[in-house]
């Protein structure tokens, strides 16, 4: 796999080692080596694929970029801006998808709208997913560090179809979120609905 | 158990011949002896409770009333009424709490409202549920001819914390909806997320 250190100057003027700075500056040791993997597994994903290899990189390293944001910031940013504001009753799990594709286009200057809607549905999808949407929404649950019952079917299934991925994921996902529990955001639903359920 | 054979005038008129004659017309006959085990389980329910057994009854025996209607005739009415047309991308299964409360009304002329809005939420509950509603929603779940895998462990749940019941219920008919890749309506992730992962 090669690494895109250079990208087009429509898209960023940051050079890789200088945009590998600032990401590492926001976020934990542990989240910045997953960041590199997505990568590496969106790139392979990408492959043969009609999709722009530069953005896929892009949405790659910066899409958890706002996770380990301080939860009074992003309260605050929620808030003030032009939000769902149910999602304050969840977390920095759903916030940091919203609220990071704000702060990548503040902070860092991408503002390539295909980009930012990546970052903004990484973690709870969409009805309607582009290319490179699905191949960041899959990446981010298959890439090689990833450890959890399934995920070697998951990577299989995204090796050959990318739909079925997309709803193996939603699916699997919250079936993790049901068994446990956990409050589940409304959008997930929607994801669900459009791709396990085909409604 | 005494079955009440005669309820206050403000709630209905009909007799209980009168009222299970006009019910047995509108459903086949499996689901009418489903309706009068619903019956018998609610009652049980709703006893040292503080709660109407008069509609309690009622309820339990009119809330499948419109659920072997043509799809025909419950689309209309959908399209023609007040109600979420999301709806229209479910099936009889959503639509029978709702369109049920209307037709109960019309053709049944019971209007009382508690009673109406406990068929409504029968099926998908929602974040607010009075007793009455709570006691229908986990009788129909739990009366003696249900048989699933779990059915027996909702009883005894039923049978002391009718709050946990009402979780029991709904968390394991979304991991069945799941599991079986069916669609889901919003409204039960309401219920879910409310009862469940009490957010």
């Amino acid at each position: 796999m090669t690494v895109i250190t250079k990208w087009s100057s429509e898209l960023t003027t940051l050079s890789r080692v200088e945009l590998l700075e600032k990401i590492r500056a926001q976020i934990n040791e542990r989240r910045f080596a997953h960041v590199l993997r997505v990568e590496e597994k969106a790139l392979e994903l990408a492959q043969d694929k009609n999709v722009n290899l530069e953005k896929v990189s892009l949405v790659a390293l910066c899409h958890d970029y706002a996770k380990d944001r301080p939860d009074e910031e992003m309260i605050a940013r929620i808030k003030a801006g032009d939000y769902d504001q149910e999602m304050l009753k969840f977390g920095s799990a759903i916030w940091h998808g919203d609220v990071g594709a704000e702060l990548v286009s503040e902070e860092l200057g991408i503002n390539d709208a295909e980009i930012l809607n990546a970052i903004r549905l990484h973690t709870v999808g969409a009805s309607e997913m582009s290319l490179l949407d699905k191949i960041i929404y899959v990446a981010d649950y298959t890439e090689a560090g990833r450890d959890f019952p399934g995920v070697e079917e998951a990577r299989q299934i995204a090796a050959v179809d990318l739909d079925e991925a997309v709803s193996f994921a939603t699916k699997h996902t919250l079936q993790h979120l049901i068994e446990t529990n956990q409050k589940i955001y409304p959008k997930t639903l929607t994801t669900y609905n459009r791709w396990v359920a085909k409604l």
